[in-house]
């Protein structure tokens, strides 16, 4: 941060967030466009495509990256991802804090008090154990890795495979090297555990991470920490057990395995969806029940300050709370023994609300734009929003203007429809106060 | 009411609904069912879908009524739809003041005050008012039918027809006694105006309408019926303007006619999924766009306390300021001059939630029990959710276990997901309140 001039210090962090993404997706687009980074030419759109993906670690590929890109090529792809996942995992603790800002007093200690740094000193600290975190997960993770595919590949592709699909898992961005993503490795447990604990870790945010390693004890962990740690575990095993029943006679997915694969394969199906974007089975032959959970899965994504998408387990668990809380006739949600607040709850429901219509809205253009059965548009829309990079074909296909619509969804997904519009905003607050009006619901 | 047993007595009106919704379609479906009733025989499950689909005035059919019921069959599904759609209206009224009393002294006098009647004598009343206004509608609209049907059918019939599409339509039945609903009347003026201003009156709400007589002055009506009223302007023109762009060129819908046929029929499709179910055009010959924008319409809904289902109009409306009032950092919303309380956006956030989770769902449940495209499947969720009734062609291929499916999504949908919770719910109430934790969301 300490290169910043006058203009980025001017800027609020929302509206640096987003100024960085544009320039980083732009420099990306450049250098993948050059001749150096191609096997074959790619066009300028898909160069920009091929950097907003990387970017906001989505992974939906317009070009396949194993045929298409040098391993300079491939080098870009990495640094966009680990940019493209850590600045924003960073940053994205620097807009909790600005939030909090604008939060009054009483509410940013509240957000300081819960990453366990009530001064500045202790955020720096906090930045740092970030770096060396996610630096030392991806190295560990680069050496298990090695050792199955060092044989495979030798040691140079080897090593180098290995370090880039731990860098992609870690940030949740789904880009493989492989055409047929890790589908080769569909029962191989090293690959499966490996590739999963990165991508579980690097969702379920930092802070949690942090949180954990000091507080030890699952009693004394934050509100926000026991959720997303519950959440996970819950949502994870039922979208295992889901997959597995669904696609159990399957021929095309899970019936053709064996047990053990089987097992293997429903496990790492239900955990990529938030929002890992790998897939070690063709997600186009799987049942519409499966994908219609999957897209659920994709639009709740990961947590908050993660390498991760969507709306957030959070803001949906609040959400789930807040409408449980009513029907049972009681005043405020509360979890863990805990009450959750109502500004909280108006937030999640700002996000939630703002990014249905976007999705929704994006669908709409889509099916406007691309032939294509509407499943397969719905599901590229809620994978592009939660930057998950699951795809059942569409991808490939896209006209340029579905390129423009799946490269905005990204891009808004990533950086958090509510974050943007923060960003866009002139910032003016106004507290008139009307006298109340009757309004009937439902 | 006079004749409520002692059994009935001790029910809260939402039980009240849920048992008397239960009886009547058992009941209908036993009379539909017997041989007097039908030209062709039909089976149990068709009987009781039918006497479910008239009871809730949803009008999806897996059995043609045309070509299926005789004339006493027919009046049977008018004699459900009146009851259905009257029932509801009056039934609403008393609920929203029972929800009213639940919600203690103060609400209840907002509620009451809101309906302009302070004391129960008034509600007595006001509910006469309602079967007074109901009746003259269908009477006017029967007459004025009559003028096109009696000519083309003869007196018996023409009639007949004639009041059955006015109750019918008045009560957003949807329910039409030709195979191919209005499609023969898709450029006809007065069809078109007589229907939609039935179905438009019936779903706005009657409290709206008895507001709009009352008060006269468009400044002087309630926030309620103000949202109500721009709402449904906004909203029925922005669609009509949509379907006409989106399908001016699809020769299967507005391609093949002419001028005027294309801007009535825009209208009529427009308005139509704001819960009426009628259709000019063939409903799956139109654009993914459009069905879409239609899908979208047909959740939303039309208004409370009226002859429509869906989320209502004004649940939308107050979640969407909610979101926006969020965005612009202000501390309440507010419409028309006039705050909305947080405990109204608590109940819109608690009906959306818990629909969009019951629609979700079942579309979760008919992707596996059928075997149609998803768009189609999704269409026809939707569509009963919202007791619309339009459909794509699912209805009659519906398996055993979907007919049971979209059946409980007419009745939920109809009685509403959170008044039917409150039904079922035991009433504890708890006011425990805990110390406050902290989440981040999104
Ligand atoms: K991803
Ligand atoms: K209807």
């Amino acid at each position: 941060m300490s290169t910043l001039t006058p203009f980025f210090r001017r800027l609020t962090p929302p509206q640096f967030l987003a100024v960085g993404f544009a320039v980083s997706i732009i420099a990306g687009a450049f250098l993948l466009y050059l001749p150096i980074s191609t096997s074959v030419p790619i066009s300028w759109i898909d160069a920009l495509f091929t950097a907003a993906s990387a970017a906001t670690v989505t992974g939906l590929v317009v070009v396949d990256t194993e045929t298409h890109f040098t391993v300079f090529g491939e080098l870009i792809l990495m640094i966009l991802i680990k940019m493209g996942g850590l600045g924003l995992m960073s940053l994205a603790v620097l807009i909790v804090l600005a939030l909090g800002k604008k939060m009054g007093l009483r509410e940013r200690m509240l957000v300081q008090e819960s990453f366990n740094q009530p001064t500045p000193g202790g955020m720096i600290r906090l930045a740092k154990m970030l770096l060396i975190f996610s630096f030392s997960m991806e190295l560990a993770a680069t050496l298990i890795l090695a050792v199955r595919w060092v044989p495979e590949y030798g040691w140079g592709y080897g090593l180098f495979t290995s370090l880039f699909h731990a860098v992609s898992a870690f940030n949740n961005a789904g880009f493989s090297l492989w055409s047929s993503s890790l589908t080769a490795y569909a029962g191989d447990p090293l690959i499966n555990v490996v590739i999963t604990i990165l991508f579980i870790t690097g969702g379920i945010g930092f802070t949690v991470v942090y949180d954990a390693i000091k507080t030890k004890k699952f009693r004394h962990l934050s509100l926000h920490s026991k959720m997303m740690i519950i959440g996970t575990l819950v949502l994870n095993a039922g979208a295992a057990l889901t997959v597995f029943l669904l696609e159990y006679g399957n021929p095309a997915t899970l019936g053709a395995l064996d047990m053990q694969e089987k097992l293997w394969t429903s496990y790492f199906q239900a955990v990529t969806p938030r929002t890992a974007g790998f897939n070690t089975i063709d997600i186009s032959a799987l049942e519409p029940s499966t994908l219609t959970v999957m897209m659920v899965l994709m639009f709740i994504g990961a947590g908050s300050a993660s390498t991760g998408s969507g709306i957030k387990l959070t803001t949906f668990l609040v959400i789930i709370l807040a409408a449980y809380t009513y029907l049972r006739g009681r005043k405020e949600p509360a979890a863990f023994g805990r009450r959750i607040e109502s500004n909280v709850v108006t937030r999640a429901l700002a996000i939630a609300v703002i990014s249905l219509i976007l999705v929704i809205l994006s669908i709409f253009v889509l099916t406007i734009t691309e032939d294509a059965p509407y499943l397969v548009i719905v599901f590229e829309a809620f994978s592009a929003f939660g930057t998950v990079g699951l795809s059942m074909g569409l991808t490939y296909e896209l006209s340029t203007a579905g390129k423009f619509i799946i490269m905005i969804l990204m891009i808004v997904g990533r950086i958090g429809p509510v974050t943007l519009a923060f960003a866009l905003a002139k910032g003016e607050l106004s507290n008139v106060r009307y006298p109340k009006g009757d309004v009937f619901t439902g």
